[in-house]
C-alpha cells in the first residue's frame, strides 16, 4: 500500500479542486508541496494551512522528493509540463491528474512518460460555479462520483491507490472506466448538459425573465455559468464523442418537437412516461 | 375590497395546487368549500382540516353560495365545467384558476361565461413532483411567482383582488401580464425546458447512467418527472408558441455544435461568455 502518510504529496496547479485535494489529503496527515502559477494563492494556501510549502516555478527539489504527484490543470497545460519537467520526477513516483476528459490524454500522457514512472489517470466529478483555492472545499467530494482510468499500461497497484486515493479523499462511489467509456458517459451526463444550459442562455431574447423564471429554469441553467477556457477545451478534446451525444439529444428533441407540430399527443406521452420512469430510477439512488 | 374573510371561497379540483390553496386560504380564515372527483380526497382534506366541506358532484347549492370560486382543473376539464355548470354561480361571483397556460384558455371562457360573473385568470408558478391534496403544502408559494392575466374585459377591481388574493397565499413575486405574454414566457422558462429534460431522458440509452451522474445531470433532469396527461395538454394548448421557442434552442444549439464541428473556440468561448453573464443576473434575484 503505497499510501502512507509518510510518502509525500505534490499538487500540481492549487485552483478549486487542486486546494480541495490538498486540504483533504493534509487533513489525512499528508504532507502537501504545490507548485502553481500564482504568489497570492500560494501565500492563501500557506497562511489557511492548506499546504506545507508552495512554489511559483517547477523547482527540481519539490519535484523529485514527490512520491505522489497530482495534476490539477488544464489538459493542454498539463501534457506541456509532463514534457518539460518529467526529468525531475523521482523514480517509482505515481502521477496521477484531475482531468475532465481521458482519451485525448491519458494515451498520450503515458506514451512520452519515463518508463520509471507510471501515470494513473483520474476524474473528480466534483466542482462548483467558482474559482480558486480560495473556494475550495473538500465537501464537493461528498456525494460525488470519482473515476479511475486505467488502460493496459496500468499496474493493478497503482489502480488500487488510485482508487484509495479517492475514498479517503471522501468520494461516494469510486469507480473504474477505460477512457473511451468515460468520454462517451461524461460526454452524455456533462458535456451535453452544459451544451444545453449555455444554449438555452444564448436564446434567451433579453427580457427580464428573472422576475418569471421557476425553479425548473433556474435548475437547469445553473450550469449555464461557465468557465470558457477550460470548458471549450474540454469540449474540442472530446469533439467526436461530445458531436455523437449532441446529435442524440437532436434527434430525441426532434422527434418530441415532432409530435407537437403533428399534435400526436400519444407518442408525447410516452416520451414523458419514458422520461418520468428513468428519472424516477436516478432519485431511488 | 372583496376579500374579507366572510367570503365563501370553492374550490374546484382538490389536487396539489387546490389543495395548497385551501390551506393557505382557510388558514387565513376563510371558510373553504371543495368539489372534487375522489371521494378519498375529500375525506382526508376534511380529516386534515384543509377545507370546510367537500363534495364529489357539482352540487347547485354549493356553487350557488361561493363569492369566489378558484378553478385548479385541466384547462380541458376546466372548460367543460364552466359551459356546464355556470349556471349555477352566485350572480356576482369572482372566478380564478391556475391554468398553466392562458391564450387559449382566458379568452374562451370569458367569451362563453354569464355577463354577471366575471372571470380573471391567474398561474401560480409552483409545483412539486408530487401529486395530490396529500402532498399539498403552501410553502410551494414562498419563493413562486403568481402572475394574472387580465384581458380587457376585466375590471380593475378584479384585477386587483386577485393580485392580493397571490400575496394573501404567500407568493413571493405577484404580477401582471397579458395573457400572450405569459404564454411567451412560460414557453421559454418552462415548458422548453421540460422539453430538453425529456429528451434528454430520452435519449439517454439505458446503461446505468445513475453511477455517474453529477449534480449537473440531476439538476438539468429534475423536471423530467412529468405529468404526462397534463403536460401534454398544456404542451398542445400553447403549441405555436411552444413551437417558436424550440426553434429559437435548436438555432442556439446548432450553433454550439458549429464551432465544435468546425473547432471555432473563439465563437464557442463567446457563447459561454454570454451565458455565463446572462446566467448570472438570475443569482442577483
Amino acid at each position: 500500500m503505497m499510501l502512507d502518510t509518510e510518502k509525500s504529496i505534490l499538487i500540481v496547479g492549487l485552483g478549486l479542486i487542486g486546494g480541495s485535494y490538498a486540504k483533504a489529503l493534509r487533513k489525512l496527515g499528508f504532507k502537501i508541496s504545490a507548485i502553481t502559477l500564482n504568489k497570492d494563492d500560494i501565500d492563501f494556501a500557506v497562511e489557511n494551512g492548506i499546504i506545507d510549502e508552495g512554489y511559483t516555478e517547477p523547482a527540481p527539489e519539490v519535484i523529485e522528493k514527490a512520491e505522489l504527484v497530482i495534476f490539477a490543470l488544464y489538459p493542454e497545460v498539463f501534457k506541456k509540463w509532463i514534457a518539460k519537467y518529467q526529468q525531475y520526477f523521482k523514480s517509482g513516483a505515481l502521477i496521477t491528474d484531475v482531468t475532465g476528459v481521458k482519451s485525448s490524454v491519458v494515451y498520450e500522457i503515458q506514451d512520452m512518460l519515463r518508463p520509471d514512472v507510471e501515470f494513473i489517470a483520474a476524474h473528480p466529478m466534483a466542482g462548483k460555479e467558482v474559482y480558486g483555492v480560495q473556494n475550495s472545499d473538500p465537501k464537493i467530494f461528498h456525494g460525488a462520483n470519482y473515476i479511475v482510468t486505467p488502460t493496459e499500461k496500468n499496474t493493478k497497484e497503482a489502480i488500487d491507490d488510485c482508487l484509495e486515493l479517492g475514498r479517503l479523499m471522501g468520494f461516494d462511489r469510486v469507480s473504474v472506466l477505460t477512457p473511451e467509456k468515460h468520454d462517451e458517459m461524461i460526454g452524455f451526463v456533462s458535456q451535453l448538459t452544459h451544451c444545453i444550459a449555455v444554449s438555452l442562455m444564448n436564446c434567451y431574447d433579453g427580457e427580464k425573465l428573472q422576475d418569471y423564471t421557476g425553479d425548473s429554469f433556474r435548475d437547469l441553467t445553473r450550469i449555464a455559468r461557465i468557465n470558457d477556457e477550460m470548458w471549450s477545451e474540454l469540449f474540442l478534446l472530446n469533439k467526436d464523442t461530445l458531436l455523437e451525444q449532441m446529435d442524440k439529444f437532436l434527434s430525441a428533441f426532434g422527434k418530441l418537437r415532432s409530435t407537437l407540430e403533428e399534435e400526436d399527443r400519444e407518442t408525447m406521452r410516452e416520451m414523458m412516461r419514458i422520461s418520468t420512469a428513468r428519472r424516477a430510477l436516478f432519485d431511488k439512488k
